[in-house]
Parts: C-alpha cells; structure tokens; sequence
C-alpha cells in the first residue's frame, strides 16, 4: 500500500512530469476561458457590424484603427500604440455594370473591378472575348487573336486538391498579372473568373498589379462570378459575334497615412525578446471582412487578454500586432518589420493568422528542421483539443518581412473548406463565422504562444521537462 | 548504377511496397472522384429541397424511400430491394404558440413540441414555472413546490467541451426523460432548454418518452430556444406570478408500415460476408434534415457509387442501407439487425455516417483492441486527407442493433463545432451544407469500407502487406 501511495506521488510529481502537467493544465485554462470567456466574438461582431469593410485609406479602415487600439487599452496591457504607415488609396466607386450580347440574347453578369485596377472610361468598354486558361494560350493565340477584344482568363480553381489553399496558389497569377500579360498582345481588358470553388453569383475581387506598364497603357481588370464564367464560356462556343460591355469606376488616389495597432504585455525576464501575434486589420471592400482578416484580428487580440486572464505571465514581451494594408500593399508588414530592425529588437517568434475563422486543425511553420523538432514535441499537449496539423511550410504575409535566420515563423491553419466561398467577396460576412470556431483558433494561437514563451525557440531547450 | 536502378526497382515494386502504394493510388482516385464527379450533392439537393423533411410515417419519409430506390437502381448495383418496418407515426399538427406574462409585460416565445409528446389540451395550457438544472433538484423541490407548475429544465450544453456530442450528451436526459420526472411531482406541463450551444431563436425538437406512464397521465413537452430560455430564467428571478402559456397540437397515431432501402455489391470471393454503409433516411419535421441525417444517407449512396467508379471490384458484399425511423424508434435499425441475424449473414463491418455533413476528421470505432490496433495501420494513408481521428468509442444508432463478438462498428467523425446550431432545428437546411465539406466525408468513408474490404477484420491480416 505504501509502495502505491509513494509511486502515486512519484508519478503525480515526479520531476519529469511536473512541466508537463503543469503544461497541460494552462492549456486546458486557455480553451475554457476561451470558449466560456472569450471576447474574440464580441469584437468581430463589431469590426463586421458596426465598421464593416475596412479597405486601406478609407475611413472605416480609420475607424478600426481607433476602435481596436481603444478596446486594446481597456485590458490592462503594459503599452498600446500606433505606428503611423503610408498605405495606398483605391476606390471601388459606383457598382460595377457588365452584360454580353450574343446574336439573340443580353445577360447580366456579375462582376466587380480588382483592386488597383483603372477604371473603363465613362462610357465603358465593349469588345469581343477571347477565353484562355493560363499565359501559354495566351502567347500561343498572339497579338492577332488578341488586339482589340477582352481576355477572359477562365481557369479554375482544382477541385481535388485538400487544400484549398494550394488550389488559389494554382489560379491566383491570372487575377494579379492577367492585365500586364495580356496588354503585351494588344488586349483592352481583363475578365477573370473568381477564384471560388462553388458556382454562385459573387464576383471575388482581390489585388492585380500592372508591373511598370505606364498609366496611359493600363487596361481595366474585373473578376466575374462563378456562374457567370460558365455561362460566358459556354455562350462563346455558340456564338462567334459575342460582345462583352463592362464599365467600373474605380480610382488610384495618392498615399494616405494609415497605422499599425499594437499591444505589448512587457516580459518579466527577458523583456528585449519580442513574441508577435497578429492579423491585418485591412479588408477588401465588398463584404465587412469577418473570416479576411477580422477573425485573425480578434482572435490575435484576444491571445493577450487570454495569457492575462488564464494567469500566465509571460517571460517574454508579446506583441499583438494588427497590420494595415496586407491586401494591396502589405506596407503594415513591411513597416513594422523595418523599425523593428531599425531598433535592433529581437523577435524570437511570429505568429499569424490569416486564414479565416473555421475550426483550427494546427499550424504551419517556418523555422529550422531542428527547431521544428522541438516544436514536435509539443504536439502531445494540443491533441485533446483535435489539433494535429503540425507541417512546415509558409506563415503569413504580414509577418513575412520579419524573416531572419534567428526568428520561428508561423501560421495558424484552420480548415480550410469553405474559405474561398467568401474570400473578397460581398459573403465575407459576420453570419458566416461560427463563434466556438473562431474561440478555438483564438485558444490554439494562446497555447502555442504559452509554450513558444516559457520554452523559447531555441533549438536547445532551457529546459528539459518537456514530454514528447 | 546498376546497383542504383536494382535498388529504386526494389523500392518500387518491392512486395511490401506494392500493396501499399497501390492502396495510396486508390485512395487518392477515390477522393478525386468524389470531389470532381462526386453525386452526394445533388442527391442532398433533391432530398432537401424537393422533398424536405422526412419524418418516420409521413408522405415525405415515403417519397424518400421511392427516390431514393430509384436512384440506386440507376447505380447499376447488383441488387437493390426494401425492406419492410413498421415505424411510430407522430404528426406536430398546427404550429405551437407560447407566451409568458410578468406583472408588466407578455413575451412571445419561440417553443416546438418534443417528438413523442402529447397535446395541451385545445385551449392551450397556462401556469406558473418551476426552473430547475436537472431532476436531483427537482426531487429536492418536491411535490410541494412542483404540483401544478410547468418544469423548466435549463441546463445549458457545457461550452467548454471541444466534442459537442459530449455536450450534447450531458444535457439530453432533461428532454428525454424530462417529462416522465416531473410529472412524479405533479408537473402539468415542461419546457426544455433547446440542445444548441449558440444564443438564437431556434427551438429544437427531438424525441421524448413517457415511460410506462399511461396516456391519461401524460404532460406536455417543448422544447424553448436558447434565447427565449436566457430571458425567461431572468424573468424568473424578477417575477414572482409570472405565468407561462403554450399551446402545441401534436397527436400520435397508429404505426404505419415503411422501408428501409437497401442497395447491394455483390462480393466477388466472399459474397456472403457483408459490410454495410449507411445513415437514417427519416428527419425530424422542422427543417429539411440536410445534415441529420440527409448528408449520411447521400455519403453512404455515393460510397457504392464511388467503389464502382474507382475501379474497386469489391471481395466483399457491400451494402448500403438507408434506415428508416433512427429519430423517434430506431425501428430500421433494430429490423435490419434482426432480419440479419434471421437470415445468418455474416456481417463484418458496419458503418454510420450521422454526425453531420461537416469536414471529416475521422471515425470512432466499436472493435477489440486487437482489431483497432490493425486498423491504426492504416492511419498513415488517410493522412494527406487530413483525416486524423482513429479513437475508439461509440458507432452510430442504426447500426448499433447489429452488435456482436464479430462485427467491427464504426461511425464518421465530422467536425462537430456546428452541428447543434442546426441540429432538430427549422435551420437544418441544404444551405448549410457545404458541397466540399460533403464530399469528403463520402471519400472517407469510401476509403475506409476499401479498406475493410481488402483486407478484412480479422486481427490477424489475411496480406501482410500493408505499411503502418
């Protein structure tokens, strides 16, 4: 009996065990007080619905600035501020109108006009079509086929990939260099199909760039929706006389003062190491930005007031960092990434999440392949909570700049099923996020921050408790 | 060089390589199909939106069986047959109206009569409420406190369990049995927190039973959203004389006779060992059952579908059956397992497909620890699928009744974070069902019931191919 009670205690206390345990419980502190505490909600709520879409420049992008560095200062953090960001300016103007007419017909289509794209003139644009699925067509057909008419660069998204991420990846060139490429052949715009694996009636809008090409020779950009792309391919089988009217109102302005909010709770033994946790508080302007990136935003927010909340004093400084400008420009990542050098801060670890507000299923890393072996051991502790995605691979753009041999990388991967649904499109949308969903990923962020802190990436651990 | 060649030869096409790269091949055309040429969808479509929901005994419970026949048969199975069951008949009736009043004011509230319950009588029922959190306060109530009173169970679902059907699983006694405690203590009538883990107006229907009480004994039952429950409890605590009126019209009647359909691929070296796939065609009345149980039935069509279309000659009998009256009788499971075992099939392997059309994360399993060790084999295959979940524990109710020594059970595990939004509820609709989400849990189980197939149950493997 005696021989029990004592291995009892050995294995309730046991050296080896005591880290782990105490690991286990803080984590199980965090998805509670997330999931029956959480303010990750309550804050898109806001951001979606009282702000709603917050594009770069614009005033409601302003006003998350404000709101979010007012709520930030309501928690108790040892500093909240802003760091001032130039960031470009385009509106969207009055809605897009767009039909084709073949020899009997006249249909509406949906679309709208990609983010940085010139507008049409005011009268609009009318051009015969010429469909393509990639650049190689494109060069293949030559200026012949092409001077005059309107490229449709109708590619689809691949359904059987997993990830529809990787599927984007496969498609998303025609949106961001559709025009540059097809201008070469003498095209006058540009139609591409909305990088979405449904069919439905929503165009997806998103950034393009023209590359050096000179205003005068830019070429209006616009994306159709699904539905649509089908119908204009099928109808341009039938009909050789097709006519594409299209007219959008966009407009460049001059670069406009922006900022970067950000939160710091001060480390209590290594206060010069930075932890970052953050999203983009940017968003496209169709829909209000709830899953691109408000859920990033909350639940970013919400990863500090978790640690306060669920006891953890972090050893290190951590930094909620809410970018500006990730959409069409990325100048928030690049900016804080320039001061931080500028102030010769060490970041030791960045965490992003960019991905949308669905169910976490882990996270991908960027770090050496011994660090990420450390990383492993950690996996153990997330799986009670049905994390198991632990790979390599990218992070997220903001975080991106702060890239250096000494920094962890990562990103928070949520299932990623129903993301492109609603990605820069008018469905981006508060009723679309599941508030238990969102919580968990703002649980998931907090626990791997935990454990980043008290363990820090150093390949060679401070300590040895760890339970693999 | 030569050594070179000989060896990736050997790795190759080594013998314990082979089988295992071809069941990688056939596992990645079985997820390629069912997302680029998958039918779930369409069969979900019809089910949902043409036919709606589908309660044991009602005219769309049988349009439900007709279409869903005749869509085997087009499969080209080699048989497809129904099989008779009588099931319980329980119509709603009218729409039920409910309202409390406090001193000031009068609330509508959002109420559903439980399945199974019994009427108020036609001019409603009016009294105070007693709330309680479960029945060991209600019995410390007592008679006293409880005669002539409305039971208010509102326990909520505990948020910070990460299964919600382990939420789901400590609540449901309250609308089960509900009725049949209070009326020990002289209860009229009880109204039950709506099973949902999210703040709406949705009440949520679901069976209820009276036990051996006699009909005359019987007290009415509803189910109150989870909105209407916050408020009520509050009121509760304000007024004293607050008086709570409902109205239902529901009415049982005689069984009926109905179907479960069956669909079958005959083995080619052990046709009389089966393996069966399936959901519940029957739902309950309020939405159109899109995900309880439509997603598991149209799954389970689209396994045979996909086995066929892969190019998986099956040694095997497989069959799919789609059980009548899992929600209030779980007579087509019960007659399934009965007419098995009457007719000496020897069953295998059965799997249920009845948490939901979400993303799957994988399968619990009802088998010997010996077996489950053998399936754990397979993991490493559903891992690009990010398929993860191998635990062992429950199956699925309509398979349940075919328990024995040798049968191994299994159940889809989809991502649970949503389906009590919806669930039993008016918002359980095509709508939410996600097309990609879909088709995945279909692959999964196609891959699994391959699995099975080709290598059997029997701990011990009859190849010894396979790559853990």
């Amino acid at each position: 009996m005696r021989t029990a009670i004592v291995l009892c205690i050995m294995l309730l206390f046991g050296v080896g065990q005591v880290s782990a345990q105490s690991d286990e419980a803080v984590i199980q502190t965090i998805y509670k007080s997330s999931l029956t505490n959480g303010n990750s909600y309550s804050w898109l709520d806001h951001l979606s619905n009282k702000i709603g879409g917050r594009l770069s420049g614009s005033l409601n992008a302003q006003k998350a600035v404000e709101y979010t560095k007012a709520e930030l200062e309501k928690l108790g953090l040892d500093k909240v501020w802003l760091q001032p960001v130039m960031v470009p300016k385009w509106e969207r103007g009055a809605k897009e109108e767009a039909f084709y007419e073949t020899e009997n017909n006249k249909y509406r289509v949906n679309i709208c006009a990609l983010g940085g794209s010139v507008a049409t003139d005011e009268n609009g644009l009318r051009a015969g079509v010429v469909e393509v699925q990639n650049f190689e067509e494109l060069e293949k057909l030559g200026r012949s086929n092409i001077e005059g008419k309107i490229v449709f660069y109708n590619r689809p998204m691949q359904a059987d990939l997993i990830s529809t991420f990787n599927a984007y990846g496969g498609c998303v060139n025609q949106r961001y260099a559709g025009a540059m490429e097809a201008v070469k052949y003498g095209a006058v715009g540009v139609i591409v199909r909305s990088m979405n694996l449904r069919l439905d009636d929503y165009p997806h809008t998103g950034s393009m760039g023209y590359g050096e090409l000179p205003v005068k020779d830019r070429i209006p950009s616009a994306a159709i929706s699904t539905n649509d792309a089908n119908r204009l391919s099928e109808d341009l089988k039938k009909s050789k006389n097709l006519q594409f009217y299209f007219k959008q109102n966009c407009q460049q302005f001059e670069d406009v003062l922006s900022y970067n909010v950000i939160g710091e709770i001060t480390g209590r033994e290594f206060p010069n190491e930075y932890i970052v946790v953050g999203g983009h508080l940017d968003s496209w302007d169709l829909g209000d930005g709830a899953h691109d990136d408000g859920a990033g935003v909350v639940q970013s927010m919400d990863v500090l007031r978790l640690l306060k909340i669920s006891g953890v004093q972090p050893k290190r400084s951590i930094r909620v960092v809410l970018f500006m400008n990730e959409e069409n420009g990325l100048r928030g990542g690049r900016k804080y990434a320039e001061e931080a050098k500028a102030n010769n801060e060490r970041h030791v670890f960045a965490l992003e999440s960019d991905a949308g507000g669905f169910t976490p299923r882990g996270f991908s890393f960027d770090c050496s392949d011994v660090v990420f072996s450390k990383i492993l051991g950690w996996k153990p502790l997330f799986k009670p909570y049905l994390i198991h995605y632990f790979e390599k691979g990218g992070s997220g753009a903001d975080i991106g700049p702060l890239k250096d041999e000494n920094i962890v990388l990562a990103g928070l991967r949520p299932d990623s099923q129903r993301y492109f649904d609603h990605h820069h499109a008018s469905n981006d949308t508060f009723e679309h996020v599941n508030k238990r969903e969102l919580e968990l990923g703002a649980a998931t962020m907090t626990s791997l921050v935990y454990l980043m802190d008290k363990y820090g990436t150093n390949p060679i651990p401070e300590s040895t408790n760890i339970k693999d």
